[in-house]
């Protein structure tokens, strides 16, 4: 099987913890080694999340500019870039050193094209790096521009969230699948760019970066599709989509259609993105996603654990009929 | 032609500019323009330093560790990894830009194997970062355990600079440039990997990053010489190598062998690494090295500027001869 893996940020540093290069290399050698298990037989590709880690960035690079000589800081679309490559260099290093020393690996850098007249430019909702007291957060606010928002009692930065749209080195990153390599990739999201620049609607001028965080789920979800994969892993800390969740009635659900899963009232925070990846991605290929967790995924991969999202009644759906009558092989 | 073009540091930022991200962006779209010039029938393949990059990111991770919360400064492979994706990000978009847009490019991320008893990690000689006063260089070294060497009256970090063996990646970047894609790699000479710890002659187990920088125009020569290239063009500001520097009788150097230009007495500084590179690209694979202008790079693939490197005679090598009689094509 093709398998697309959403590594949440949780897998890769645990909500509190210091963002520290150590602890992101153990939580990364756990990833590891719950993919190692599901890698022989199958093709696998690794998204992952970047917010803890663009967070640090962007802290680092304000406290430089606070000194005498210190330079700005980079734009958020050069931070992003430069996470993809600090938290794929310690995926590859561990995951490799867990497999055959034949097995190739990959990471690559990912851009992905947005809308520039996505309405997210106009509601900055993503909150990135750490919270802050409000005193600190109107100070950051106030000295880099930032948007705001509370978290809880405290606050954190936030910025656009746009739809995914195009991945620029999908060509790339399908051959080296087809050829057998992992590949990590669309870390964080991907990069956001656009044509020209979204506030300027007469500028359709070159591909340029934008100062916004893709989802990566959604991103994921793009991603599997245009990967043509079996199935989509959307791997979190918990075993699925719960309802009533928090309540002594919350029920984890199994096996449900895009329409059961979007139908539902579900808790607000980062589950809504993971359910609208999982239904994107099932509706427009008729293949399977799962939500779930990722020390379950040699279970969810064996179809045993997880949420697992997938239509019913493929014959309504041309497309997935299409995709059907593509891939059937007589018995022999 | 497969061309390996190995992008000086000068080329990125200027010695002396400020470190900003509009400085960067400047300067790669520049050489971007020039290679872009000759992408048209040709595979390319680029790799660049990552010198003041790597630094920044160091003085960046330092400021945020000095404050009260800030965590310490992640280690020199994780940094550097960082910046294959800082800069290729750039020279990917800004290639791109100029490129029609079915052409692939891709930036990957390239772990590079050292050898653990390499000589280098005793004497540190590769200056990383700006330069400091005799009072920051100690501060510094103090603080932050960095081995400090003079520079003219000033300072800068030093670290290794151990000889490049294997290019992990190498089977993914082969696979992306027979497709056609352009490929931006081995940034910063690649992270320097081993095996185990070097300072432990008793650990033979996983594969680390190790605190040191390998020389780009070497690992520039190892990926042309893995990938078959028919050329290696080391980009810099000058037009080529030249005898007696500096003085009244300076003379560039046009057609050389490789054992002519060893044989030299050059001075001093960066262009030692330029000449090893280009003697070992020519002495193991038979094929030209070219040490030139960015500048001048449509004429240097022409072939009529820059110091060229190959053997004269051949014959008298047996590797040279079985590559020229494999590639001979009887007239049409």
């Amino acid at each position: 099987m093709r398998i697309v893996i959403a590594l949440g940020g949780n897998a890769l540093l645990q909500r509190g913890q210091p963002m520290t290069a150590e602890n992101q290399r153990a939580n990364i050698r756990v990833a590891a080694e719950r993919i190692a298990a599901i890698t022989p037989g199958n093709e696998i590709v690794i998204a992952h999340g970047n917010g803890p880690q663009v967070g640090l960035l962007a802290l680092q690079s304000a406290a430089y500019h606070d000194l005498a000589d210190g330079v700005a800081a980079y734009p958020l679309d050069v931070l992003g870039a430069q996470t993809d490559a600090m938290i794929g260099y310690v995926i590859e290093q561990e995951l490799g050193n867990l497999l055959p020393a034949e097995q190739s690996l990959a990471t690559i850098l990912t851009m992905i094209e947005v809308d520039r007249n996505d309405p997210a430019f106009d509601h900055p909702t993503k909150p990135i790096g750490p919270v802050y007291d409000r005193e600190t957060a109107e100070r950051l606010q106030a000295a880099n521009g930032w948007a705001i928002a509370a978290d809880g009692d405290m606050f954190r930065r936030v910025v656009a969230s746009p739809k995914p749209m195009k991945i620029f080195e999908i060509r790339s990153i399908r051959m080296l699948v087809e050829q057998g390599v992992i590949v990590i990739c669309a870390g964080g999201g991907g990069v956001p760019t656009l044509y020209g620049d979204h506030e300027n609607q007469d500028d359709r001028g070159e591909l340029r970066g934008v100062e916004a965080v893709i989802d990566k789920d959604l991103a994921s979800a793009l991603l599997a599709e245009q990967l043509d994969a079996d199935l989509l892993v959307i791997a979190t800390d918990v075993d699925g989509v719960y309802t009533d969740w928090g309540t002594p009635h919350q029920t984890r659900l199994g096996r449900v259609t895009p329409d059961e899963l979007a139908g539902l009232e579900l808790p607000a925070g980062s589950m809504g993105p993971k359910v609208q990846a999982a239904c994107d991605f099932t509706r427009h290929t008729g293949n399977e996603a799962v939500i779930g967790a990722l020390t379950d995924i040699t279970d969810i991969v064996d179809g045993t654990a997880g949420t697992r999202v997938r239509e019913l009644h493929p014959s309504q759906d041309l497309l997935v009929r299409r995709r059907m009558e593509a891939s059937y092989r007589p018995p022999t």
